[in-house]
């Protein structure tokens, strides 16, 4: 792709990163790549010591690496102690978005007479913003979004394109949130009358914290009663469902197609796993981990590590396997019968 | 959320919801809430035996109750059978978004001139209608919403912000319909020839019965050859997939993250947890409930509850526990010769 | 649905599919069904021997099939070896949406002044074409989409309504993009600092070959560094999500709702069922097929069929089964000790 191209001097990136350089100061870099693929041009990181094997032969311009890694970098060094950090933050100084969307709002966006704007705020091509509707200084919302009525959306936060923010979200500062994501939908609450279902109107709403992230096509539904919690610096990936009334501790991240359901309580700096599915009304305590496609259907109390299911395997065992497990209780009960005959025998 | 505020005496609330009001028939409330939260201008309600713990100490105007747990209730009481029920009808009246969208087609929208339009329309702004749709009466459409050539949307249908519906798609009346779905994007179809994939375009469409729900982000894929089928009061959560030439009974409910592959019928009155899988052309009778995460790949042909799958459990437990799963078969043939052995012994 | 109805005749047919016609050539006919569905003006096709015992009783015009199947066939003939692939091409002969959307840029549309366009290209109301856009010759974008900046489309691709492709997004020839699907949205990458998260710029790509579809609802994240790889011919159904840095091999086929975390490559003329997941950092072979559901945390080095889970039963049943789970690896411990017991009595 056609990027904007910035250039920066290694001196600089030690300045902004707090890094402590090896090398020439003044030599510019435009851009950031893996050790394996850097060009001379190019700053390259070694943060897992997996790629240590690619350190030697690296034609980056210079390596962002941990003081203990620094003997056998063949070019300048950036040394610090998280260099994963350090890549975080020159990934943003080279983020070729990083300064576009000029303030302003287009001439097809639509927005109601008594929306309140920030400073610097941009507003996008066909964009719809409803009434009442206030946006922070520096917001962007991209093309095709709807912001709806009575929603607040902090500073500094991005909605990319054809975002749906629902009526009165609340939204912190520096949100991201990435395109198809819905923010506020009706959370799915029905009640059965024996013959029929009746809907339960869904009169709570959404509150995100500060610094969160939301993947392209995920859906956060609003509360029935109350509202859905999302906490500060909560990191949600693409194709995440979250129901109405959930409540996510601040610092945790879900990775993709994760879905939890209503009423569930997730603690501060918890870790979902791809696919995981937690049951409604749980707890689930800070610092828990739950690895991928696992199924959580009781409260976890504890921080550690969870899992369920098992990994795949070639068909024709699963086949002989999956069967004996329709069969599990029979065979443990069975086993139970022979130890008991062998003790008596 | 600045929401509007509604205000209605519990006489007028007793009389919509057939309830028996023991109190002060002329005081006013203004919302709903629970036991615990409500204030004093609020309706609270009890229909799950948990809270009951709550009601004593309610601040509530009044209580919706089953008259068996009338005694302990400090407040006024709405006595009926089935007070979810109740509380169902009342979360409407409060509903703020209830008679916001006032008919009339927004000057950004794209309406096809062959496009007919029922009474009380409202068609918000940057939908877009295509030539040959048929908007039923009341119906609304939300901003940025796109309904493709020859659809009919029945009356009192509603798209939120962002939904699209594809060409030749029938949606009964009373239809709610959540941001970011997709009704009717193709099925899919595809022969192969040893080498690659050819496309089988999907001629058929999609039809919805009458009060049909489709959640956030959720897609009904259109036929292969005739139509996918969605029932009468069918409920469909958020991140949902249903495949081509899909049938689903009257009143069934399908949780978040479901997927049904092709051709898949299920009954009525079916129950779908969360993140449960169907595989393709298979029957489920009426009645039907299947647990969260539960995989299901052959017919089921009685009602009832099925399931499948394993709850999470601790790491290291986990990982000594799915290593014996392969080893299944095996230990079940070796239990068989332990027995044998032990009778013949 | 009202479709444009479109006529041919057998033998018009018989050579545009390198059929062997026996039968009246002349006859017209203007669709195609299934061989029980079929009225006396359309064509049915037999490529499942399940759906042999339909075909003595068809009313259709004239029927696709094998040689070996003709003799039981009561009506006109279009002999072929593969009369899959006939129905395929067949179905994109009746399709009612070939054809449609002629060419020109709808006056709603906002395009950048630098787009550059090929011939024949379509693009539809309250769409937003971004600065430095390249779309070729006879694309279609369809009502409310958005094409980022920079971004490339191949000639001949269909963007059905309200698709996302990100900036810097390159996609091949004919390309078929379902309503709601986003193509370039973030990675999921963050550093942590011990305390919070930091954002790590999503610097990479997507790129797409020719000939790729993909469905309604589903994300295709951009690379960290480097881009997101999808090959030729690759097909993609619904509510899939594809994370950053992830390569699928051409011909690759992925079912609803399956999942593929960061950097896994997936081989040519794999065939994912329906919600499999993938963990990060994969090697999927060339040939692999994984059914429906299945969790896979190692790679795969062998073409073949893969499987994990367990097929759903009667609660009752599965709750014992599913305890029993919990103490496979104390069962597996004991029959091992009997056996011991067992050889040295």
């Amino acid at each position: 792709m056609n990027q904007d191209v910035r250039t920066l001097t290694l001196a600089e990136i030690a300045e902004r990163l707090g890094a402590r350089l090896e090398g020439d100061g003044g030599r510019q870099v435009s851009g950031l790549a893996t050790l394996r693929d850097a060009e001379p041009d190019q700053v390259a990181f070694l943060a897992n010591r997996a790629y240590l094997k690619d350190l030697p032969g690296t034609r980056a311009a210079a390596v962002l690496l941990a003081p203990g890694h620094a003997e056998s970098c063949p070019v300048a060094r950036l040394e610090m102690d998280n260099p994963y950090l350090g890549y975080a933050e020159l990934s943003r100084l080279f983020d070729p978005l990083a300064g576009r969307s000029p303030a302003g709002i287009h001439p097809t966006a639509v927005v109601a007479d008594d929306v309140r704007l920030g400073e610097q705020v941009a507003i996008g091509p066909q964009a719809v913003i409803e009434s009442g509707v206030e946006l922070g200084d520096e917001v962007v919302v991209g093309p095709g979004c709807v912001v709806g009525a009575d929603s607040r959306i902090g500073p500094g936060s991005r909605l990319h394109a054809n975002v749906t923010v629902c009526h009165g979200v609340v939204i912190g500062a520096r949100a991201i949130l990435h395109s198809g994501c819905v923010i506020g939908g009706d959370g799915f609450g029905f009640a059965h009358d024996g013959a029929r279902w009746h809907k339960i109107a869904q009169l709570g709403g959404v509150v995100l914290g500060d610094d969160v992230e939301v993947g392209s096509c995920s859906s956060i539904d609003r509360g029935a009663l109350g509202d859905t919690l999302i906490g500060d610096d909560v990191k949600i990936d693409s194709q995440v469902q979250i129901a109405h009334n959930v409540q996510i501790g601040d610092h945790s991240a879900l990775a993709g197609c994760v879905g939890i359901a209503g009423s569930t309580r997730v603690g501060r700096h918890c870790m979902l796993g791809g696919g995981v599915g937690l049951s409604g009304h749980l707890t689930i305590a800070d610092g828990v981990q739950v690895t991928g496609m696992s199924l959580v259907t009781n409260s976890i109390l504890e921080p550690g590590i969870y899992s369920s299911g098992t990994g795949a395997m070639d068909n024709a065992q699963w086949r002989r396997n999956a069967v004996r497990f329709k069969q599990l209780d029979d065979i443990a009960r069975r086993l139970a019968r022979l130890e008991k005959a062998g003790r008596s025998g």
